[in-house]
């Protein structure tokens, strides 16, 4: 399968030369046309906006367009290949912008991978757009760029790859407590994984109401105790997990717990340690396309739930169900930053999908394909802008 | 008229949100449409680019697509009015290289106007185009943003305001030459305006074989022999024109001229100075929307040729002729830079286009709506550029 994918993607690239378009919604077919879709007529649009910024919201593409920008340090499973060649995902990035959401969506590969120049270069090209997706962009730099981005930009800068899987593991979560029965304030969760999106689950559960979340990567559990040994980004991270300043490996930090979010490495979840966890244990094994568990091994062992990356098990947990809706509320909204008050309504939005006679251990999460999803999750989103302007 | 055009390009703004929309060429409407646009397939054709970047050409939009890239420092009349404001003409040109040649046109609008900056960020971007149309940008910054530009690009760097409207006059002029029944090497020309525009005639003209050029600014001749006065870009043209080392005002250089081009003020040529040319004097009076001297009024004071920058008189000089075609001559040949010869033979293609049977005083160049300019065009660049590979 994964091999005819890939050729038959090699074919796709070839036929089209590239998977998107720039179309023009007006018509230029004779010169009063071209008198209003250019000159003199469109210096009435240029001025109306040289006295109202605002405007530009109303009469420009940055109205409905999102930049997805790469540096192409961190592509997929590939790594640091470059800005061209990081084009082909990107296009398809903003190919999944317009069929989910409607959202007009530009790609831009950038030939720097330096920090400042980068931070320059967004901010530079922010007056053009009504949002910006950061994407595949390496860790740790991605940090600093999204953040120094969301601070010095009017306009939303979100870098998926740290949230959007984050948002839709939270949807899964929110369904998964309905069918054990338990509030997210009570779980003990072990995320396992320290990287860019190990670190987001962990702050989105934890700004969702989680208050007992542990964090292990390869050295074994994230511990304060050991604050000075920490990488900066481990050490903040301590401060508000593991809270008993437990020590020792992965198998340690499951005994009794009631969720494991694997954003780690492949078949690293072995089956007698879900035998340890609390009752009806919760299993998220995301590393792709190999899990940290497979989902009928996971469930032998006693797992209650069990949610993949993959498209081929129930439960998959996919970015495509919260990017689109969430930049298509930012935008219907205005909103000037994604905060994470909006992040984790779209990930509610997400988990209403899922009504409650459908709800089920194989059911916890909708089909991206499913009618509606990017409409819900954008409402949602534009709800909490709207919310917060109110409060 | 024009108060009813901006009413309708307020309206048009207004009722679209902008001119342009990003658009799919490929279906994702399950989950293995989605297999092959996106993850897992997409990653076989970043690969393939990674290994020989040259692929880029073939499998991504950088084939057919090029920005359009402006700081917003001199946006029509309207002046320096910033990077939103500029937006809606971007947008108008993206329209029109979509419209006239098929071209997917990408406009960006940057809130800098720091030289090094600008030539920072297009390099940066270089990556994701096929080519880079420069608009908008105020004198004398767009001379060493272009230049720097094209020395430190693989790929064409266009600055259209100094170079479309240039294209086009050379188009007309070498129209008007068959009809004179002189020769581009034998004729004086004089050039008034030493702006961006100006320079740029009379570059054209110059490497076109036209010997004896005489570049007019407010102060007068430009004169060799004034070289230390004089701005650096002006010292530079005064050593290729004006051989005999002229000195005095526009109205002294006309006297014996065979060809005004004007791109300077309006109503800045008087009648009985044509009268002082030599016969058959060609005035392209390209002042807009007020020309240096109306049609009819240079008709009646002996002009034999005219043409201006208004459509609603005959032989309109419109950059819409040359733009989109040079820029598809440019991707279709994967051309590196447009060099001068490309820019010349652009101008062979649009003069071509009015056949020896339809030429006449009132038809030297194309109407913009006449089928097949681009293609024409497109054609005579990318010819030049296989003949230049293959010399």
């Amino acid at each position: 399968m994964t091999k005819d994918v890939k050729a038959l993607a090699l074919e796709q690239a070839k036929k089209y030369g590239g998977k998107l378009e720039v179309a023009s919604k007006v018509v230029i077919d004779n010169r009063e046309d071209l008198s209003i879709a250019y000159t003199p007529g469109v210096a009435a649009v240029s001025s109306a906006i040289a006295e109202d910024k605002e405007l530009a919201y109303e009469l420009t593409t940055k109205k409905n367009t999102v930049a997805v920008i790469s540096d192409g340090s961190a592509v997929l499973g590939l790594g640091n290949i470059g800005a061209e060649a990081a084009m082909p995902v990107m296009e398809g990035k903003a190919a999944l912008f317009k069929r989910f959401a409607g959202v007009d969506s530009i790609p831009l590969v950038l030939d720097t991978q330096d920090t400042e120049e980068i931070i320059q270069i967004v901010k530079a090209l922010a007056p053009t757009f009504g949002g910006v997706n950061l994407e595949d962009i390496s860790a740790p730099r991605c940090f600093e760029i999204e953040q120094r981005l969301i601070e010095e930009c009017d306009i939303p800068i979100f870098h998926d790859d740290q949230h959007g899987t984050a948002i839709v593991v939270l949807a899964a979560l929110f369904n998964s407590l309905k069918l054990i029965g338990k509030t997210i304030e009570e779980v003990k969760i072990v995320v396992n994984g320290g990287g860019s999106a190990g670190l987001s689950v962990t702050k989105k559960f934890l700004a969702a109401g989680a208050r007992n979340v542990t964090v292990v990567d390869k050295r074994g559990i994230i511990n304060a105790s050991d604050a000075e040994e920490l990488p900066e980004h481990h050490a903040a991270i301590a401060q508000v997990t593991n809270l008993d300043h437990q020590s020792g490996t992965l198998q340690d930090a499951l005994v009794g717990a009631d969720v494991f979010v694997g954003v780690s490495a492949p078949g690293i979840l072995k089956p007698e340690w879900i035998k340890n966890m609390a009752e009806k244990p919760v299993i998220f094994a995301m590393a792709n396309p190999i899990p940290e568990i497979f989902p009928d091994e996971a469930l032998a062992a006693g797992a209650y739930i069990v949610g993949t990356g993959r498209s081929d098990f129930p439960n998959q947990i996919n970015n495509v169900l919260a990017f689109p809706g969430i930049f298509r509320g930012a935008l219907d909204a205005r909103a000037k930053k994604i905060t994470i008050d909006m992040q984790i309504a779209a990930a509610k939005g997400i988990a209403s999908l899922i009504t409650a006679d459908e709800l089920q251990t194989t059911n916890i999460i909708p089909d991206p394909f499913q009618a509606g999803v990017a409409e819900v999750v954008a409402k949602a989103v534009s709800d909490a802008v709207y919310s917060k302007v109110g409060s």
